[in-house]
């Protein structure tokens, strides 16, 4: 099978022009087929304080009610990717930025009312695998928006990290898969103030005793909790690296 | 050859709700394949009044600064542009939204500083007719917001009348294509308060003759100017209509 990489990468790093830089170089230089899953930024809470559009958060987690879902489509597929897409193309990379709703590529359904009503926020149900395996093997690069829709006309604001996961999981019946999270640290950390405490590989069993003594935390936990679903789904390799280390092999390794 | 209608739809259309859904059912209707170009609507400048941006135009032509184009890219790559994919979608059209710089599909140059500097206006240099051809053979609906790029990692803003011109004419090589400028009102009008003045069809000539008697004015200048280029490259059939009125017959038709 072909090895496919499929990298996600935070906002902080895609809205700093110099970071950018630096992250689509490195992706530029990966060997095979591969793929860009962006998130959302600082700029989308700016943007909605300029426009005096309230940022609610609960547990890290954005509430997107409908000004905010706006704004979210703006920024997402808007601002970031498209930004993202030229600097590819001018890298040589055929880029083409996608949502959910484009080529129908994720469909989801709005998270149901428990205690907290998040909004317009969608769980994935359904990556159209072929259309992604297409688009490679056209040698397109495909550079995805974290959001999705309901395949009736509405469009949900959906995790990064969840999205990155699980197109990587329909994607190991097709290619080797190797999913790398990056952001602007140099993996899951023993302290966060010490970036020389890089955890270098961490299985369930460690993760589960990073969360009780409070190692790991905050949006650490659903990332990782993205990357054992990724390992245990037969994703080869799952890595949380610097942005800058993509192809360094630093960072901290998932094992199942 | 295969027949291929492409629509251009005003910004005015896609802004407002119930119009864009109208305009949609009838665009779904068009047999054959299809490519709908849509422009800006008024939310660009509303935006940029709460943002404290100012709007500039010159002669109809918005000025586009660095603030400005990020605006625009927000608004037409991502809420508008998306906002009608994910509504076609919900038609069964299976629907791409594409900027110039996804595939490499539209490459311009920054329009030359003369007596005006437009800014981040790109004029169109290259259309990339084999992926849009690609495109519609597999099926999908090409959605294209008027943003190209120059290949080195810059964005432009472009006008979507000129873009539906282009687009037209090179596909001229592969389809029987019929050009559709559709916008709120019937037609290019003798009489700009009276709907039933509707002017039939227009040659070169006559269009001469209205512009001297100052009846074709403003925007519908360049509109028909790029509706002239069309039929001129070969387009089969240029129409001026309302968006409710694309499968009717209705309309001003471009006579060579």
């Amino acid at each position: 099978m072909n090895q496919l990489t499929i990298v996600k990468v935070g906002g902080k790093v895609v809205e700093d022009p110099q970071s950018l830089e630096v992250m689509l170089k490195e992706f530029s230089r990966i060997a095979g087929y591969k793929i860009l899953v962006h998130g959302g930024g600082p700029s989308a809470s700016r943007l909605a304080g300029q426009l005096g559009i309230k940022n609610q958060f609960v547990e890290g987690r954005r509430i997107t009610d409908s000004e905010t879902l706006k704004l979210v489509i703006m920024v997402y597929a808007g601002l970031i990717n498209k930004n993202i897409v030229a600097r590819m193309q001018a890298l040589s990379l055929d880029a083409v930025g996608l949502t959910g709703a484009d080529m129908n590529l994720m469909l989801a359904a709005k998270r149901p009312v428990k205690d907290i009503d998040y909004g317009w926020v969608g769980d994935v149900k359904e990556i159209n695998a072929p259309v992604l395996t297409d688009l490679l093997n056209q040698n397109f690069v495909p550079v995805i928006a974290p959001l999705t829709h309901d395949g009736a006309g509405q469009l949900f604001n959906t995790n990064a990290d969840t999205i990155a996961c699980e197109i990587a999981k329909v994607l190991t019946y097709s290619f080797n898969v190797r999913l790398v999270y990056c952001f602007e640290k140099e993996g899951v950390l023993r302290d966060e103030n010490d970036e020389e405490s890089v955890i270098q590989s961490i299985n369930r069993e460690e993760f589960q005793a990073y969360k009780a003594s409070g190692v790991v935390k905050e949006g650490m936990i659903p990332k990782l909790d993205n990357a054992f679903d990724a390992i245990a789904a037969g994703v080869k390799e799952v890595i949380i690296t610097r942005a800058a280390d993509i192809n360094t092999g630093k960072g901290t390794f998932i094992v199942q």
